[in-house]
C-alpha cells in the first residue's frame, strides 16, 4: 500500500506538477468521449481525477468498472484546469488531477440513498440505519469536527486554568430522586442493581472534599425518560466543579471559557460580562426561564390597565388573583386574518389558555371585537403601555399568571420565527440568575429542589428556611443561548446541617436521606470547602454553533425517540443464560412474547 | 469571602514581603508557648502558618478551636523563617507566614486516618469507604494530576496528527463473543436489553467506513468478569483508528505518541522505533507474551541435550513430545538452599508444573541429586548452552511447552524481583508481533480468535484459511511495558468475504453471524477502506508511570474485587415499582433475602 500523500479537498494550485496518492470514495463518476472523470472525495473534501489513455490506459481501464463509493487509491499528478473547467463551487476546482495508477480497494453495492447534504428526500430512519453512510456526508463530518474543536477549546482552558480531567464511575448507585435510572443487575451482589448516573454531581463534589480543588469532565451520563425530539438517553455533560469560589467567580470564568470557544471555533469575539436576567423577569418578559432575547415582543403586564374594563374575560381573570398580560406584534395588524388569529388561539391552548384575545391597532384607536368594550382613555392607555404604532397587532392572554406566561411566552417564540424576527446569525448568551430554591407540587402537596437538592440558598434567604421555604432565593444560575437552555449551576450546600434541613424539606425522611445520601452527609464531616461549578450540555452547545436544529445530528451514533439505535438494533434480547446469572426473569407479559 | 492568592505550597521566597490569602486543611497544629503552628495543606502543598499574639490576638484565639482537617481562609504575610527554623524537607521551608485573619470554613471530626502518604497501617476498604479522605493523600492527587497529564499529551498528540475525538454509545448491544458483558434493561422495550461496551471496536471501525478517516476516544469499557487484583469492572482505554494504514505505519505513530508522553510526564527520552519481538521469541525465551525485558535469565530449551540423559523424568519428557527448559539464576548457587528450591518447585506447580530440577554451578562439574545422570560431555554442553560460571543455579522444568514456559516465565520474575536484578527506574517498552490468528480451545473443540474476530490475518497466510487456519499470523501487535501489556492492536479485516470465513472458523452460524454483527457485515458492502488500530489501558499505563503498584489508586472511585463501590454503597437494592416498570422480576432465591 502506497502512503497518502494529500487529503483530496486539501490540493492547491501549490501542488501543480507534483506527483500525488490519494485515498478515497467515488463520489461521482462521468464518462465523456473515452475520458472518465471521477470526484474523488474524502472527510476534507472533493478533487476530479481524470483519466485518459494518453495518462495510463490500464488506469483506463481499471476506472471503467468504478461505481459510485468505490474506495480508491490513485497516483497522478497535480495539473492546472483550463480557465474555461474551473469549478468555482469547491475549494480544489482550479485543479484536477491525471491519473497514472488506481487500484481499486473496495467495491460498493449502489446505496440506499446518495452521500449529499441534501437529505430532505431520505427518511431519518433510513438514514440511522445506515449511518455509516449518513455520516459521510460534509455536513456531518463537518459537524463532528466542530464537536472536536469546541471540546478542545473547552479543555485547553481547564487546563489552562488548574482544571483536573477526573474521571468518575458510570456504574454506581440508583437515586430516585431526579428523572429515572437506568439501572444495571449486578451478578456478584444478587438481587442488587448499579444505576448509570444521570450526572457525576455527587462525585465532584466529593472530590471538592478531597481538596482536589478544580475539576472537570466531559463526562457521559443518562436518562430513561420518555424521549422528546431534543432529548437522548445518554448525553454528554460539561461538567465543572470549583472550590473556594463565589458565584460571581464561577460566573466569570465560565463565562471566559464560552468567550474563548466562540473565539476558536466561530471566530466571535463575546462582549464579557455577558448580560443577565433575574428568573423573575424572565418568566414575566419572556414568559420563559431561557429567554430568545434575539428579538424583543415583550410579555406585558396590563392586569391594572383592564381590572376595571366591561370585557369580564379580562377583569374577572384579573378580580380573580389572574392576570392579563399581552405582547404587541409590530407591524403584523394586516398579516394575521381573523382566521390566522384563531389559529394562534388554538395553538395558545397547547399551553393551558382558554383564549387568545387580539386588537388591532389602527390611526387613533383600537379595532377588533373587543374594541368596545374599551373606552378612549383606557385604549389610550393600552396603546401607550404596549408602545403601539398604527398597524401593530395586540394579543392577550388573560389567565392564571403561568399559564399567561407560558401561553404568550411560546407564542412569542412562534411568532418571532414566522415573522423571521430573529437573526440567525447571532449567538445571544444570557445568564438567568436569582432562582426560586424550591417549587411546589400543588398535586402532590410537596416541594422539589428546582435545580437540585445540592445547591445552597442565597445565604441572607438561610433563615427562611423554617418560617417561609418558598421565598428563598437559590444561589443558581443558567446559562441560556438563543432561547436554548445550555446548562446550569449553583453554588452548593457544603454544611452538614444544611444539607439535612434541605432534604427535610424536600420530603426525605431522616432514614431516606441517610440511606440515599449518607456518604455525603458524612464526607461534609471531615473539613468540606465551599464550592460550586456548572453543567454544560455539550451535544446542545455542538448543536446550536454547527447551525444543527436536531441532536441526534451531534452524536455519532444516537438513538430514536423510542431509545432504539437502528444501526446495531440495540437493545436486543439475551439468552436465558445471562439473565440466570444475573438471577433475573421477565415477567409473564414479556416472556409471552 | 476573600479570593485566594497562592496555592499553599507555591509560595516561594520571592514572595516575601506579601500580603496573601490561603485556604486549606489543617494538616497540623503545634502550640508552643503561646504561639500556633499551623501546616496549611491544599492540593499543591505544604505551608507553615505562624499565629502569634503580635500578628492577631483574635487570630491566635481562633487558632486554638482549630484542628486537624479543618478548614480555613487565611489572611497573613510572607516571611523568611530564621535559619535554624528552615525545613528543608517541603518546598516551602524558607518561609512561613504570619497570619493576621484566620475564619474556620469549616470543622471536621477526627478522621478515621491520618492524611499521610504513608498508609501501610490503614486497611484498604477503610480507606475506599472514605475514599475523599484518601485522596487527600499527595500521593494521590500526584497520580491524578498524572493521569491528567498523560491523557492531554495524547489528546495534543492526536489532534496533532489529525485524529477526531468521537464519543461511541455506552448503551449498546449485547455481544456475548468475548467477555460478560453489562446488561441494561429496557424499559421502552420490553423484554430487551442493552449491553455496556467492551470496547468500541465495532463503532470505531464504523466510523471508518465513513470515512472519518481517523478516530480516538479516550473511551470507558466494561467487563462483568470475575476481579483480579489488577481489573475493575469498568476501565479507560485509549482507544484509536484509522485508514488507509499499514501495520507498519500504525505502529510507527502509537510509538511516537508514547515517546511524546514519556517526554512530557516523565522527562524520557525514548528510542524509536521500540524494539520488537515476535510472540514465538517471547514465548519461548521469556515464557510469557509480555516479557519484561528489564532483564535476562532466559529460558532455554535444552531438550537435544537431554534427550538421551538416563534421568527418564527429562528422556521421558522429550520422547513423549514435550520438551525440558532451564534458566540459569547466576550466581545464585549459594543463595538457595534445598529447602527453598523446594519452595520453588511449589510455586511452579501453580503453573502446573510437575517438579523442578536443579542443578548447581562449581568450578569444573555440576553439582546436585541430578548430577549423576549427566556424564561429563552432557555437563558441559548445558553448562557451555546455559553460558554458566561457577557459582550459578540452574533451574529446570520438563513438559509439555505451554506448561514449562508457563512455569519457568513465572519463575523468572519471581527470582527476578526476589533477587533485585530489575533496575526500577527503566521503562523498558517492546512490541510482541507475529501473533497467531486463533487459539485452539482443546476441551471445547473449537478455535478462539487470539486478538479478536476483526483482526486480519498475515496476507501471505490468507489461503490457508481452509487448509491450516491454526498456522495464520495476525497482522497484530501488543505493546509491552516493563512486563505489563499496556495494550494491542491490530489491521482489521474489511472485505465481507473474510469476515464471514473468520466468523465461520470461530463457530458461528452464517445466522448467529447475522444476528450479531450483520450490520457490521452489511457496511463493509458499501465501500469500506483498510483500517487498522490500537487500544491502550491508560490505567495501567498511568499506574507504571505514577509508580503505583494498583490500578484502583489510579481510579478516583474505584471497585473492589467484588465489584462494589465501598463509598456509595453501590449495587445496591432497587424498589419494585423500578423494577416493574422494567418488567423484571428476581428470581426466588435473590427475593428471599
Amino acid at each position: 500500500m502506497f502512503g497518502r500523500t494529500y487529503y483530496c479537498g486539501e490540493i492547491t494550485e501549490k501542488s501543480i506538477g507534483e506527483n500525488i496518492i490519494l485515498k478515497g470514495w467515488v463520489q461521482k463518476r462521468r464518462d465523456l468521449g473515452g475520458l472518465i472523470f471521477i470526484d474523488l472525495r474524502d472527510r476534507s473534501g472533493i478533487v476530479q481525477v481524470v483519466f485518459n489513455p494518453d495518462f495510463s490506459e490500464e488506469a483506463l481501464r481499471i476506472a471503467e468498472g468504478v461505481r459510485s463509493e468505490f474506495v480508491l487509491d490513485i497516483s497522478g499528478t497535480v495539473v492546472e484546469r483550463d480557465s474555461g473547467t474551473v469549478n468555482p463551487n469547491i475549494k480544489t476546482g482550479k485543479i484536477e488531477i491525471h491519473a497514472e495508477r488506481i487500484e481499486i480497494l473496495s467495491s460498493s453495492k449502489t446505496p440506499p440513498f446518495m452521500i449529499s447534504d441534501q437529505t430532505d428526500e431520505v427518511a431519518e430512519d433510513v438514514r440511522l440505519k445506515h449511518r455509516y453512510l449518513d455520516l459521510r456526508r460534509p455536513a456531518m463530518f463537518d459537524t463532528f469536527k466542530m464537536r472536536h474543536n469546541v471540546t478542545k477549546s473547552i479543555r485547553n482552558f481547564l487546563d489552562d486554568h488548574g482544571f483536573l480531567d477526573v474521571e468518575t464511575p458510570i456504574l454506581t448507585k440508583s437515586t430516585p430522586e431526579g428523572a429515572r435510572d437506568y439501572l444495571v443487575p449486578s451478578r456478584v451482589h444478587e438481587g442488587q442493581f448499579y444505576a448509570l448516573p444521570q450526572s457525576p454531581q455527587l462525585f465532584k463534589q466529593l472530590l471538592m472534599v478531597s481538596g482536589f480543588d478544580r475539576y472537570y469532565q466531559i463526562a457521559r451520563c443518562f436518562r430513561d425518560e420518555d424521549l422528546r425530539a431534543d432529548r437522548q438517553p445518554e448525553f454528554t455533560q460539561i461538567d465543572i466543579e470549583m472550590s473556594f469560589m463565589s458565584q460571581e467567580e464561577i460566573m466569570a470564568l465560565s463565562e471566559q471559557m464560552m468567550a474563548k470557544i466562540m473565539r476558536e471555533t466561530k471566530g466571535i469575539e463575546l462582549n464579557l460580562p455577558l448580560p443577565r436576567m433575574s428568573y423573575d423577569e424572565a418568566m414575566n418578559s419572556y414568559g420563559s426561564d431561557k429567554p430568545d432575547v434575539r428579538f424583543d415582543m415583550l410579555l406585558t403586564d396590563v392586569s391594572s390597565l383592564v381590572r376595571d374594563s366591561d370585557f369580564k374575560v379580562f377583569s374577572g381573570a384579573v378580580q380573580s388573583g389572574g392576570v392579563v398580560k399581552a405582547i404587541n406584534v409590530k407591524a403584523a395588524a394586516d398579516k394575521y386574518s381573523r382566521k390566522d388569529i384563531d389559529a394562534l388561539g388554538n395553538y395558545v391552548g397547547n399551553f393551558g389558555a382558554k383564549g387568545l384575545a387580539w386588537l388591532k391597532v389602527e390611526e387613533g384607536e383600537l379595532k377588533g371585537p373587543i374594541a368596545k368594550f374599551f373606552n378612549s382613555e383606557a385604549q389610550s392607555s393600552l396603546t401607550s403601555t404596549l408602545h403601539a404604532e398604527a398597524g401593530d397587532l395586540f394579543l392577550f392572554v388573560a389567565d392564571k399568571k403561568e399559564v399567561a406566561n407560558d401561553a404568550l411566552g411560546a407564542l412569542r417564540l412562534k411568532l418571532g420565527k414566522e415573522l423571521q424576527l430573529i437573526d440567525e446569525s447571532k449567538y445571544n448568551f444570557l445568564w438567568v440568575v436569582d432562582w426560586p430554591l424550591l417549587e411546589y407540587d400543588e398535586e402532590e402537596g410537596r416541594y422539589y429542589a428546582a435545580h437540585h437538592p445540592f445547591t445552597m440558598p442565597a445565604r441572607e434567604d438561610l433563615d427562611l428556611i423554617e418560617t417561609n421555604p418558598a421565598a428563598m432565593k437559590a444561589q443558581a444560575y443558567d446559562l441560556v443561548l438563543n432561547g436554548y437552555e445550555l446548562g446550569g449551576g449553583s453554588v452548593r450546600i457544603f454544611e452538614k446541617e444544611i444539607q439535612e434541613k434541605m432534604f427535610t424539606l424536600l420530603g426525605f425522611s431522616k432514614e431516606e436521606a441517610e440511606e440515599q445520601f449518607g456518604f455525603l452527609l458524612q464526607a461534609f464531616e471531615y473539613g468540606t470547602p465551599p464550592h460550586g461549578g456548572i453543567a454544560l450540555g455539550l451535544d446542545r452547545l455542538v448543536m446550536l454553533l454547527a447551525g444543527r436544529s436536531n441532536l441526534r445530528d451531534t452524536i455519532a451514533f444516537p438513538k430514536t425517540a423510542s431509545a432504539s439505535d437502528l444501526l446495531t438494533e440495540a437493545p436486543g434480547e439475551v439468552s436465558k443464560d445471562q439473565l440466570d446469572e444475573l438471577n433475573l426473569q421477565l415477567k409473564e407479559k414479556a416472556l409471552k412474547k
